[in-house]
């Protein structure tokens, strides 16, 4: 294993520490125990709070500021946060009208926060992502697990939250947008965590995963790799296969938000040529791309590979997408 | 090799293709000759050109739109690019008051850029970025390398030229901020160039190449890997001693702007502890940071690593550092 770390035991120490060195104006950095909270804190909105396992940088750390998350509760590496992690957070920013959890649908996170909403006074409410086409269920996952779409439920979410919505008005249109969300993802290689110092699992040189997990999990098949072309159309059929299976409506103006999102280790010229491949998947199909994001923004430490997701727009969905947005990792509008 | 590719022919040309769909409102991509330009051309400004070797991404293509680049000239991946597509570009953007060329010293850079500048009728200037501390002269380079510096030249002199500064007045701002900046990588494993389909150079599990370029070319040195403390103390010492060699003057009340910037396959968890390192080490020294970026910018195509740059900030770089910025891999201000 090579890696800039000190110590595997202080790694997620050291980097929130960076994190909070290079962005002091947009959050705080808190360590005992670690959440990480908005520089400037407004407890008359709904505060909204996520979370999860580390390795996934920017989700969710980066995207504290105006307009998305109030709060992320940052776990070791691939582990989920503990309840007093999230009850600290909720606790210092001290809500008026209520937090509302988006959590991925991963049975850790899920028991954690179900145990942290229970034990606070503050009126909450859930969302779960499980935004996944690969596989119904999973390592550490009953159901579909959450991926890179719950970015976009943060950000809409965290958009209209800003607006002075409510607790409920807010729940329902997470619910909502991650309903109309569908990824798949690829792997090319594995990623290795620091404490275990060696590859999550094996794959041999010419081979991917197809339908893999952020931590690794296995997806649904591992094949021989191909054009890029040919992966992507698989991966674009996998998500209208989803959308088809749940009743989500597509049509012949249907207009999406494509994410194209590396895992950590695939450069950026690989992702815009993946998005050209989706586009013409699109176009062919007489689909329109409303709204795009490309880069490495729901990563697996240093796996290489892609996901891509598709979310159907609506006009509120375009609204909050398109508003002003500024974190570390996603900014816009400001 | 694995890589999200059809064939490694049509790599470029796809990759561009994805970055048009996917940033329609902020540039316009030509194919015969390869450039890039803003969506909307504004003449009367001092046309800020750069260019290279693909491989290198967002640097440049990325760094197109408001307060920074106006056109990009990208080669094939780790080629430089030819005199043809800078004239056309230049042609096509038919500047009223000059162009100004931001080229990376390497030999081939350096010729073509020249050899356009030759050709154009158009007044022009050229600043060479030499920001790499590691080697003197280097494969592909003589003098030193222009590294991850470059972006904040481009950065401080688009702002510069949005302001409707003359071509003069933005070459002496432009060769006044490379001249404050000082930058050293260092690679943990090679890179793939897609046409070569085998890595660069060979380098065992346990080492590291400390000042590596950004194609992969020879550092100082080949070593084991050790903490990252120790790595990061090496880089900040090999930038003082570049400083003090080329006498740029650090004193107690002095302020810099640190890029950390991953080569593109290193998990941004990793590049914020390298910048946590960076912080203690200038707070040990009494240093002050100002300003600071860390993600992928100049990168490798997919190799594992990391530059340190650091830039010494006064007023007219901060002023310009600040002022908003609208591409597709830099925004802030706006």
């Amino acid at each position: 294993m090579k890696k800039f770390i000190n110590h595997a035991d202080d790694f997620l120490e050291q980097s929130l520490s960076g994190l909070q060195s290079a962005h002091p104006e947009l959050l705080q950095v808190h360590k005992d125990p670690f959440f990480v909270t908005r520089k400037n804190i407004n407890p008359h909105k709904v505060q909204i709070i996520s979370g999860g396992g580390s390795g996934h940088e920017p989700l969710h750390t980066g995207f504290i500021g105006h307009g998305m998350l109030d709060i992320a509760c940052p776990g070791h590496i691939f582990t989920s946060p503990t309840p007093d992690q999230m009850i600290a957070a909720i606790d210092y920013c001290q809500p008026k009208n209520g937090v509302l959890m988006i959590v991925k649908n991963y049975s850790g996170d899920v028991m954690n926060f179900e145990m942290a909403s229970e034990m606070i006074d503050t009126k909450n409410a859930t969302i779960l992502t499980n935004d996944d086409a690969a596989v119904i269920n999973s390592s550490y996952t009953e159901g579909k697990r959450g991926v890179a779409g719950t970015l976009i439920v943060e950000k809409v979410v965290g958009s209209l939250a800003e607006s002075g919505a409510s607790l409920e008005e807010c729940q329902q249109f997470g619910l909502h947008a991650n309903n109309l969300c569908s990824s798949i993802g690829v792997a090319l290689t594995s990623c290795t965590i620091p404490a275990a110092g060696k590859p999550t699992f094996d794959i041999e040189n010419d081979q991917i995963e197809f339908g893999v997990g952020i931590h690794g999990e296995p997806g649904r098949r591992r094949e021989a790799i191909r054009e890029a072309n040919l992966i992507v159309s698989d991966m674009v059929e996998a998500i209208f296969q989803d959308f088809r299976e749940r009743d989500v409506k597509i049509g012949g103006n249907s207009e999406f938000l494509v994410v194209v999102n590396g895992f950590g280790a695939t450069p950026l010229s690989e992702l815009y040529l993946i998005f050209n491949s989706v586009t013409n998947i699109l176009n062919e199909k007489q689909l329109n791309i409303g709204r795009s994001l490309v880069g490495n923004f729901t990563t697996a430490l240093d796996m290489a590979g892609a996901s891509v997701t598709l979310c159907l727009l609506d006009d509120a969905i375009r609204k909050h997408w398109d508003s002003s947005v500024y974190t570390p990792s996603l900014r816009w509008g400001i």
